[in-house]
């Protein structure tokens, strides 16, 4: 580990070095979740036409002040344009419908009554032009611009999708993942534990860090404590994943053996060691066909830090996802800063009755205590600074 | 429709209908985004054993001042427990090592020097006893309640549920769920439209809601504005799907036949209206068989608002998902209100820099209008008052 990057620059030369990986065409159906890479344009005037908003009469109020229609046909939702033809007469129309043509006014049901082949007005109802009609393009214009290209796909962005005819949707292709946990230490969730011997967990949290923000093309493997194995392991993924998410390995120590093994590959080392806490030696490479490589620390809080800092985002920014301002949030408890390190501090977020969104800091003893995360929203990051940050400090949180 | 419900009554009558869906096994890397049913207590202590947490030697601090220790053995990461029975000895370590009985302090490997086969401790360092050790249970104790029923299931819990040996976990069940277009004047995306035509797009944004939360047994038909029809497919969709969700047909008009249909098939109505906008004609059943049937209004503004509002709460709170405090925001423009309807209104979050949740009203035209919805995060819920909120009201938000 060479000199320590601030978070900043590790951030900015992670996103400079991220490929991009393409885009797909997807039944709208399965495009929930996706990040759209196209824009959307208006299919048609929305409404597309004069559109009827309640069940009642069409009239041409416009032209006087009749108290009593006769009935002269009927335009229900769906239904080609009708014709008013006789100002005297009047059309009953369903919501939705065509407002036929010669008619200007909508009396609602409920403010008329059926006379025979008439309908009369209730005593001293005065239609006015324009009332219950949504007026064609009244919401937007055939060709305006409705969604742009790096819009999460929601159920608003469903609902323009399907009412502008987009029935195959562009969306960014997701790169294939493989989360590989390292250490001899490490057995499965269902094996039995030995003294000295934990549980693999770091490769499942990250895989489920990436499910959350819809990156599903996820494997999981694991590395002995072992170069050439190891080595042999890295060279087949580097042949078939896009993005590899090591944990452990990255320190100094004997056995940390990561950049070495990535190194042997032709894996270029692009930073190595960031300014914060936790997660300070945070490794990441380029491959020779341009893989990214994230080495993260096998510390479990740590890895999460790193997981929601670094590698989410950049793989957002690589799919081409528009980035969200920062969610910024007041600390509710002082918590400890580093004069040097940037500190990531979990925490558990609650709105008060001001709108305020307030942090409470769920410091943990070390970096490797994970149980506490789970009453946890993120972490805030806090700047390098001598002392504590007070009570009121406002940090930009990153959530889980 | 009769007397107009209150949104705090709509929604406690249909939480009190809300069947169970039941709970069921999946194994730990499908259970992302699941409702835990189950609690989880801790495996063993957490560390399950005093950890070293450098890489470095483990000398007995406790007993002298020595600065060069022999080397007495190696524990790695996995190893059973070593012993180390000279004190003027050490063990050489690796991070996650379990601490060799006999020691009381790791040093750091960059704090010494090796000379053959001794390790000698950098000039004027003194090991304190305890350091680098990260001390059996001072995260957690066997049997301490880690994770408890009715939590979303994100990366810091599966974690947890693989650090404790939880290989299968108990999630709840999601419903099956049918959405439902109504209208002759519906076509399908990919369909050809003739005037007066419009495309199905309800259906598809409320399964989009439901898939954001989770909820991914969806699937979409579609009914004409014919009784007989409607009451024949409806009955099949009882027979088979536990949860209809149906838009359109639900106001009073000659067309909205939908709760004649449910009437003739055994369907109670629980509510048919609500004091609100928009969203009003919202109606609410139970079939015989507790099936529940929401029928949203058919606009597709009042369509999502009632989906964020109250079927999706209520779909979480039936699968026992526990209810997060409300987001409170600060309304950044004014926004109308009624004076007997509770007003929803489309708003774009964003946090200022005293952290708070800034909501700006998208007034939109009518609740027909959805093309702006893309540029909003949800509805703000303001109760009936006269006149308008001003600036610095503060409202729940529902996210889409």
């Amino acid at each position: 580990m060479k000199s320590l990057l601030s978070v900043a620059e590790a951030e900015q030369r992670i996103h400079a070095h991220m490929p991009s990986f393409g885009t797909e065409h997807v039944a709208l159906d399965a495009a929930t979740g996706r990040v759209l890479r196209q824009s959307v344009q208006a299919e048609r005037d929305q409404p597309p036409f004069d559109r009827v908003m309640m069940d009642g009469i069409a009239i041409a109020a416009g032209t006087g002040t009749l108290c009593s229609f006769r009935r002269a046909g009927l335009a229900l939702a769906g239904m080609a344009e009708q014709v008013l033809d006789d100002p005297a007469a009047c059309i009953e129309v369903t919501t939705g419908a065509m407002l036929p043509r010669g008619c200007d006014s909508v009396v609602p049901i409920e403010q008329t009554r059926r006379e025979g082949e008439r309908f009369v007005l209730s005593d001293g109802y005065e239609p006015t032009p324009g009332q219950f009609i949504h007026p064609r393009g009244a919401d937007c214009r055939e060709g305006e611009l409705l969604l742009r290209s790096g819009t999460r796909i929601r159920s608003p962005e469903v609902a323009v999708l399907a009412a502008n005819g987009v029935a195959q949707v562009e969306v960014a292709k997701r790169p294939s993942v493989t989360m590989v946990a390292t250490g001899d230490e490490l057995r499965e969730v269902d094996q039995a534990l030995a003294p000295g011997q934990i549980r693999r967990s770091n490769d499942r949290a990250l895989a489920a860090a990436l499910a959350t923000r819809g990156f599903d093309d996820v494997e999981r493997t694991w590395l002995p404590d072992d170069l050439n194995i190891a080595t042999q392991v890295l060279a087949g993924l580097l042949a078939t994943r896009q993005v590899l998410v090591l944990s452990g390995g990255v320190s100094v120590g004997q056995r940390d053996f990561v950049p070495a093994a990535l190194h042997a590959l032709g894996v270029q080392e692009v930073l190595h060691g960031i300014a914060q806490r936790p997660g300070k030696p945070m490794w990441f490479g380029i491959g020779p066909q341009g893989q990214v490589i994230f080495a993260l620390p096998g510390n479990p809080v740590s890895a999460l830090v790193c997981a929601v800092r670094y590698l989410l985002p950049a793989l957002e920014h690589a799919i081409g996802l528009t980035a969200a301002p920062p969610v910024k949030v007041v600390l509710a408890d002082a918590a400890a800063t580093h004069p040097t390190l940037t500190c990531f501090i979990p925490v558990d977020v609650q709105h008060d009755d001001h709108g305020r969104a307030m942090a409470r800091p769920q410091p943990s003893l070390t970096s490797g205590d994970f149980s506490s995360l789970p009453q946890t929203h993120g972490v805030v990051e806090l700047a390098p600074a001598a002392g504590a940050a007070p009570v009121g400090t406002i940090a930009v949180l990153h959530r889980w």
